[in-house]
């Protein structure tokens, strides 16, 4: 990616147009293979744009993790959207009533209270939900098998609610350390899932799958549908799980170094308030520079660790890849955009903030 | 705080507002007591109607980070700021000039090099500088003593350039275990730069001071400015360092209980997007709960531990005090204010996001 250095102030998120395009095309390639369903999390880049961008490539709807993601995706015309997670009291239940009118809503949840109350949102058609199970993360949901079917069967009961589905979330994949394991997860995810919809009677769809195991489980049979996130812009621990390379990295942090204090120590324009606090900091990727690397973040500030011979100049530029992108988009108001390594305009991360 | 659980919905970031005039007065309190002057660091809050009432209880001036950061407290009246950045390039001096049009302006910096650049935005006064003195962080400055009397010697000989003082930022304060450490800390950062301020001639400011050592540090005879941030709102980093108790954490997130997937763990809607990801989950504080704690966080999510037989239902709110709020801050476009237990309106973080 050549940034067009001229143009664009320090620090700023860079994102390289092609090379989105590429990872786009190549999940919805995966999906098509397959035969399943591409739902991607959208919560990773926050821009309308992007999301119109991964609905014309081939995806059958989009995921959201909160409301407000949802309300400003369904303004940009997203009509299919799986809303995950557990929606509760008056305030969400009207915006929830609202947003269906304008397209069609789907829900995630773990509790038959959850689904008491979006009972009440019905109307006409009865709103339906997907039954989040613990595949291992230990997060939401009961464990696979009787617990979660028990549980299915409960909210089944619920009045004006329909359980259309099974749905996990694998996030324990991001902590695999071998290829092998994370296909085991993978695969683990989604015959967990398949098992448990037997005991349910069938007839349930199957949704699973992060960027580090959607293309494992992608072929798996009984999977239904995807819904990675990540992988529109990848990130140093995608690079770490193996799933992406310096060149798939599309979203990078540019930042400008403002401090050469000692031979071995050089400090950027960009820390957490940037680069987001998740991970450790000497797993972000200086791209094209790997004898560069940081030690710490404070907000402002990264410090990084040079050769005392080779460092990085006062006024250098540098791109870093953050270890997770997600909260990253969330930092900012605005992206550049870079196509053919030229500027290509702003972005705006339009879902930032929407934390209700 | 009593917080008014009909109006807000949740995730919402909640500001004690008599809680923050009682922290505010407190340390303009400590400052005129030893005869120093209180410069609060404004990142913490991002707020002008907190920089405000800082400046109005007898702050002689506010830090800023950030352009961005002065930009918006100057349009709120600020007029004395102590820019604690070292600036980089055409379009940031651009905008240092004509904020210095409208604000009193100094500068911190470490380098020859910048201080060059920042001597072209002199114009008939030359610019104010403070040099950055590394007293132990190991992030800006050059350590105390010759080297960094060298670096101010040369400093001074840049035209349009004057060494106003000494400036040093102990963040290495918040690793200490014990009070004895962190005084030593404290005194440390002061007699460090007194020293050096006499091998460069004398007459410098001496500008120091985080929330864990400015109470300290202000005794210290030499020192002349302290710029403690964090007492805006304290967190649980400060409680953990014996700066604040659970009653004197002003800023909380307010979050509610939406799953309980398993007898000995519970799920807020408050994750790494509300209460960002510093520090370790299990730091994080359960206002009034101290038999509920977390166990991890994903960005929407937070996941904690309670006992089997007396954790929270779904519905039930929860306030978390974060274990660094100055990041949190950042994560918000608005903030609820309440006072003596009431709604007191929202305050707007107009700084929030101002990377540049």
């Amino acid at each position: 990616m050549t940034v067009p250095y001229e143009t664009i102030d320090t620090p700023a998120l860079i994102v390289d147009l092609d090379r989105v395009r590429a990872n786009v095309e190549e999940m919805a390639a995966v999906a098509a293979r397959h035969g399943v369903a591409l739902r991607p999390h959208v919560k990773t880049h926050k821009m309308p744009e992007l999301a119109t961008a991964q609905l014309a490539a081939g995806a059958a709807g989009i995921t959201c993790a909160k409301l407000g993601e949802a309300e400003v995706m369904a303004d940009a015309g997203c009509a299919d959207i799986l809303l995950a997670y557990p929606l509760w009291g008056e305030p969400k239940l009207e915006r929830l009533r609202a947003l269906r009118e304008r397209a069609r809503v789907r829900v995630s949840l773990d509790s038959v209270e959850v689904a008491e109350q979006l009972g009440r949102v019905a109307g006409r058609a009865p709103i339906e939900v997907f039954v989040e199970v613990d595949t291992g993360l230990g997060r939401l949901g009961r464990p696979p098998g009787r617990p979660t079917a028990e549980l299915a069967g409960a909210i089944e009961k619920v009045p004006g609610v329909r359980v259309a589905g099974l749905l996990t979330h694998a996030g324990h994949a991001y902590r695999t350390t071998t290829s092998e394991e994370l296909r085991r997860v993978a695969e683990r995810e989604v015959t967990d899932l398949v098992e448990t919809a037997g005991l349910c009677g069938g007839g349930l769809e199957i949704s699973v799958g992060s960027t580090p195991t959607a293309r494992h489980a992608a072929a798996v049979p009984g999977v239904t549908e995807i819904r990675p996130g990540t992988y529109v812009f990848n990130d140093a621990t995608m690079i770490r799980l193996g799933v992406a390379t310096e060149a798939t990295a599309a979203a990078r942090i540019l930042a400008t170094v403002v401090a050469r204090p000692a031979s071995d120590r050089f400090v950027v324009d960009a820390g957490t308030k940037c680069l987001a606090a998740d991970g450790r900091p000497e797993d972000i990727v200086v791209a094209g520079r790997p004898e560069l690397g940081m030690r710490f973040l404070s907000e402002e500030h990264g410090v990084g660790r040079c050769p005392a011979d080779g460092g990085p100049e006062i006024g250098e530029r540098l791109e870093l890849i953050p270890n997770h992108v997600c909260p990253v988009s969330n930092l900012f108001d605005h992206a550049h955009g870079v196509r053919g390594g030229a500027p290509a305009g702003e972005l705006a991360v339009a879902a930032r903030g929407r934390v209700r």
